[in-house]
């Protein structure tokens, strides 16, 4: 790795895996450090003090948030036995054991059911999926503005989707009352020096990226991208491309992994999304 | 407005109007740029360029993705009789119209349903509310990675969810295949240097953020928050506080306006979120 100062073209090169557009403007600090973002999964012994967690909790608050509705939570486990037992709701994964600090940003409109009950309003807007889906984008805005401010104090993170794979029981496990609902997981740490996780390829800006109007991809731009994310992995010992990871993940809603029953459990929490 | 050059305590005081954590490590740049974060709905005349905006979206590209799906896609919109078109099925706003440029950050499985077409596989993963969701959080993680981006250029920008009011009519006009849907909009440009708006106080992190498990909030604690909020809006001429403003999102489903018909758009389009 580098240590990303001036070195935005090769970033670029790793992130799109060589096929980096062509022209570009000089990159600033803050997007050399965007740009090399990666996903940290093993950490050191070094733990986390508390006011490092409040700045950035304070930069997760400071991010945009529909109509000022901030409509999400953010619960913070430390405690061993309690990240342990959360790990196992998660995919039983070992990281978020290691993590001194492992965050669960929350959906949360229990804090408005709260205020509406204690003034004797209703509170049925939240009983829509648009409530849900303003819940869910609230925590990711927040969860990816606390990811880049670990980042820049030399941290790493890496979100945990598998937070919904037992939504209920993890819910039952952090008290979350109803209207409240897991939505992703951020294990903090300080990163592994030896971890070999790097610059993740993504696919080429043009197939992402859409001028005035939607143009689906050619199969080529897809068959190409499969090629750089298979040497992008090969690098790491590993063989697979990317479509049969996403073939694989689509094909039915058993490869879902529990994940097929949320509509039922946000329901049964609150979050009924009609 | 400073320049936010070491003047993180006050940033942090406008942003928990006047209840800022009392102890904090000092920040670093990338958090002072975070912490400063407001929205901006007036624009100078000034043009954006095409590599400013390869930059950008190659920010929002690096941003996390659940299992490297990268269930979105953004619509870049410049035309201004496209971005008038748009501005009308948006809550008629006329910053849609003045911003040199206007992005549409989409939830986009219309990708992997080609893929998976074009090899004779099925993919009916993507018609629950999980693939949903998902495209849903990818979307809004790229897209704040984009805000981020905008700023340490210099530009301003506001996020538009009243691009879901008329989604269909919307997904149309950007000619989006079935599974690809509106998520947010994103307003860009260069800020106008009269424009009042500023920091926008949020409430206390101890309301948020929750301690290995979840604490509902005082009742004080949000009435005091009210206060903040009110005086924040004094300075600008205008009287409202938080409580009302929640109170009227969450009373019912006619406070969603046009939104509570939301599910069925989605089930329309290719997202039926089973």
């Amino acid at each position: 790795m580098s240590d990303g100062r001036g070195v935005t073209d090769n970033v670029l090169g790793q992130r799109y895996g060589g096929g980096a557009p062509a022209s570009i403007a000089p990159a600033n600090e803050v997007i050399a450090l965007l740009q090399r973002h990666r996903s940290v999964r093993s950490f050191t012994d070094e733990g986390i003090d508390d006011d490092t967690v409040t700045l950035i909790v304070s930069a997760a608050q400071s991010a945009a948030t529909s109509s000022n509705m901030q409509a999400w939570s953010v619960i913070e486990v430390r405690d061993p036995d309690h990240k342990a037992a959360i790990s196992v709701l998660a995919g039983d994964q070992a990281f978020i054991r290691q993590a001194p600090v492992f965050l669960i940003f929350v959906a949360d409109w229990a804090r408005h059911r709260g205020v509406a009950e204690h003034r004797g309003e209703a509170a049925e807007g939240v009983e829509y999926i648009e409530s849900t889906l303003v819940g869910f984008i609230d925590a990711a805005l927040a969860a990816q503005n606390a990811t880049i401010a670990a980042e820049s104090l030399g941290l790493g993170a890496v979100y945990v989707g598998a937070v919904r794979n037992r939504p209920e029981e993890l819910a039952d496990l952090l008290e979350l009352p109803p209207g409240a609902f897991p939505v992703m997981g951020m294990a903090l740490g300080h990163p592994d020096p030896t971890d070999r996780a790097g610059v993740k390829p993504r696919l080429p800006q043009d197939v992402v990226r859409h001028r005035e109007t939607y143009r689906p991809a050619p199969d080529e731009a897809i068959v190409a991208y499969d090629d750089a994310v298979r040497t992008y992995y090969a690098g790491q010992g590993m063989s697979h491309g990317w479509i049969g990871t996403i073939l694989g993940r689509i094909r039915s809603a058993t490869t879902l992994r529990g994940r097929e029953k949320l509509r039922a459990a946000l329901e049964r929490r609150g979050l009924p999304s009609k």
